[in-house]
């Protein structure tokens, strides 16, 4: 499993996934999940993979030769005249790697599938943000749903559905982050630290560094040991419930 | 879809569902989900029921039935000697209706199946939960794991986590019950309003009433709406984040 989350803010993006990757429960082992392109003050890229590692490693990949060699046909992702074609390459990638490992050998049915979460800005375009699905189609984060999540999204959904705003500093936005984070790895043991994280300042046209969160990472703790009293006191916040007599 | 959750504290049981069932997305019904046996002083039991509906309501039904023909093979659930062989009971009725559906007409896999959660005490034997597979086998509540949830268990997971306490009251755990199913109706079409709840003191044998909550009820929507603030002064309560420089 996985969970990675992408916001969009009215200042920019900020991206985190988790690293864990699992192949059954006795097989655990940590990858990157979060994967960035950028070519300064022409397009910066960034992409959140969940789903069958071998996939997204090949999509990855693929997008990465493709960017080397010069005379592929498929050209490079940071050629493309928009978010909108990049966004469609990497589809069709996406979609293309699933296709080419489930017409052969071994059928696994839906465990070739992959999602994948791109954002970024390319040109005079504006900063967009999408979600790929495995057939590679896509949509587009808007005013109403600012934000994506894939892999295991439902625990640590709540806490983004109420406390998100467009207009939240970068800094509330990554501590945000690390609640949801927290509440999913503290229910499912195949979400796990360390924590990759990226921001992306609008019309910068320059990518944030990808930052660590460890289990060291003594801001994490904190969040993490807090968070457990911060939610008491706030069900304590509310009016007592009284139980109807008779 | 469904969520029910039943807590064991010190004092008792507490037990809530929702009401919805759904056929596809556009075919939902109300329908309960809490059923409760009772003979006075002698035994109190109470059925959270989540799967398919078809299954939940045979075996209610043929529960209830049972009870009514005495010279059936099969005893009444309120004449069980333990809260152990009541569950036993319930488990083996559940795998019979399973078995009995899947063995003929159509076949659907796991469509058939449901999941049960019992609690209450029987005689002079401790007050218990259990939590019933659709193979019919179960386990047991314990301090360690002190409740049980079936159906979308996991938007409503991370509140009861980090807010349970064994020997809260029974108003507060009511109103820790309506934040949990708050989070999920809010997240999940598939659970909805009404919510039925139930009391049961230990040691009292006699049930506490079942009362529903409605789209009407005030104190549910003081709740509702006051979780997202009080969410949110949590999350400000905490101390903010800095980002790296460099």
């Amino acid at each position: 499993m996985t969970y990675c989350v992408a916001l969009k803010l009215d200042r920019g993006l900020v991206f985190m996934s988790d690293t864990r990757t699992n192949a059954g429960f006795d097989n655990i082992s940590t990858f990157r999940k979060l994967h960035c392109w950028s070519a300064p003050g022409k397009a910066v890229i960034t992409l959140l993979t969940a789903g069958n590692l071998a996939t997204t490693q090949a999509v990855v990949s693929l997008l990465d030769e493709r960017g080397k060699a010069a005379d592929d046909r498929n050209p490079s992702i940071l050629e493309q005249p928009s978010m909108f074609q990049v966004v469609r390459l990497v589809g069709e990638t996406l979609r293309e790697v699933i296709a080419r490992q489930a017409d052969t050998g071994e059928r696994a049915d839906a465990a070739f599938n992959a999602s994948i979460i791109v954002g970024g800005q390319v040109g005079t375009g504006a900063t967009r943000l999408f979600l790929i699905y495995p057939e590679g189609n896509f949509i587009e984060a808007s005013a109403d749903t600012p934000y994506f999540q894939v892999g295991e999204t439902k625990y640590g959904r709540p806490i983004l559905v109420r406390a998100f705003d467009r207009d939240m500093s970068f800094a509330d936005a990554v501590k945000l982050l690390m609640v949801s984070f927290d509440s999913t790895i503290k229910a499912n043991l195949t979400v796990g630290l360390p924590l990759d994280y990226q921001l992306y300042e609008s019309d910068s046209m320059a990518p944030g560094p990808i930052r660590r969160i460890d289990m060291e990472d003594e801001y994490f703790n904190v969040i993490s040991t807090g968070w457990g009293d911060a939610l008491k006191a706030a069900f304590h916040s509310l009016p007592p419930f009284t139980i109807p007599s008779g």
